[in-house]
């Protein structure tokens, strides 16, 4: 089913096909499909985007501060003075520093772990940015750290394992409301937000 | 809604996402769980990427015969001896020639035309490779020409022009059968499948 048992593929054109394959998001037809389409816009597209990858392989690298991905370091957002650093966003993963600064609701600095302690997966506190948060945590102007982690059982576990790690410090641990996604319909939730937006119900 | 908006996200980041998403298969949000895997897998997966792309655009041709796309002119395929060159199999785009190397039920060559024509998109016969095709059938060995494209309107018209181009060439012009895809179920068929199948019906 495969076309590497095709010898009448290139070996180049088969390259290009399994190296697409393993990018997430493109299975072994799309990776096809994509490398066609490249192949037939190669200077529109093929090109660049091979010199896009080098240029940010050479030059993006995770900020010496928080660990987000940027060129410069400390990053854009830890050296920027307008926002501010007394408020650290403690999240797993730098598409959740875009989803939060695509929203544009949070003025703070962020931390980004590198992911989430996963039993399954083998990763430990010492896999993940957890040392560095918390020698930043003790820096005078920090006030409140606001753990911004999934609600999965891998990300509770982190949450929880922070949360435990900064205990002895005077700052406010907090973490993200539960509830009723905005738009989101009461019929189609589960029971635990169910239950979680009704305990934190609000007078009206 | 898109991180272009926001500033914090790097030009060399927010380049690489934008050339990602213009890859077909690969949406937006795509795009970006995209970019920050190859920003993970840098050595892994990015750099080599990047090179594969720059050695198929360096290296990847069509094929002067065919138009097949190879890294040598005449194709692997035009140029092995072992396959019947007398039998001309016309496909509209490389993918087919991958689709039908990858049934292995084929070994004559292929003509693969670059499209097919569409009054909508602005595709005429100078288009395609069809004048080469043309050329191409009145070789002495050229016995049969089949017409390997799909059961579309725009398939189908590029099929008919094609059948009265060579239409004074002592050739055989052939096209696929319609009928029941294997392993298909009667009751999902469209109603068109069905009529062709029972036209071309055969003794059991």
């Amino acid at each position: 089913m495969r076309p590497s048992r095709a010898p009448t593929v290139s070996p180049e054109i088969e390259q290009l096909i399994e190296l697409l394959a393993k990018t997430p998001g493109l299975g072994r037809r799309s990776a096809q499909r994509a490398a066609l389409a490249l192949l037939k816009k190669r200077d529109a597209l093929m090109v660049p985007l091979a010199q896009a990858m080098l240029a940010a392989a050479a030059k993006v690298a995770p900020c010496g501060t928080c660990g987000a991905l940027d060129t410069i370091s400390p990053c854009a957002i830890c050296a920027n003075p307008a926002r501010d650093h007394g408020l650290i966003c403690v999240v797993a993963e730098m598409g959740d520093v875009w989803a939060l600064e695509r929203a544009a609701a949070f003025r703070g600095s962020y931390h980004v772990l590198g992911g989430v302690l996963s039993a399954l997966d083998g990763v430990g506190p010492d896999d993940l940015r957890i040392g560095a948060l918390a020698a930043r945590a003790t820096a005078p102007e920090v006030r409140e750290v606001i753990l911004a982690l999934s609600a999965t059982v891998d990300g509770q576990t982190t949450a929880h394992y922070i949360s435990e790690r900064l205990a002895g410090l005077d700052i406010s641990l907090t973490r993200l409301a539960h509830g009723v996604p905005v738009g989101g319909e009461l019929e189609h939730l589960d029971d635990g937000t169910l239950l979680a937006a009704l305990a934190s119900r609000r007078p009206g």
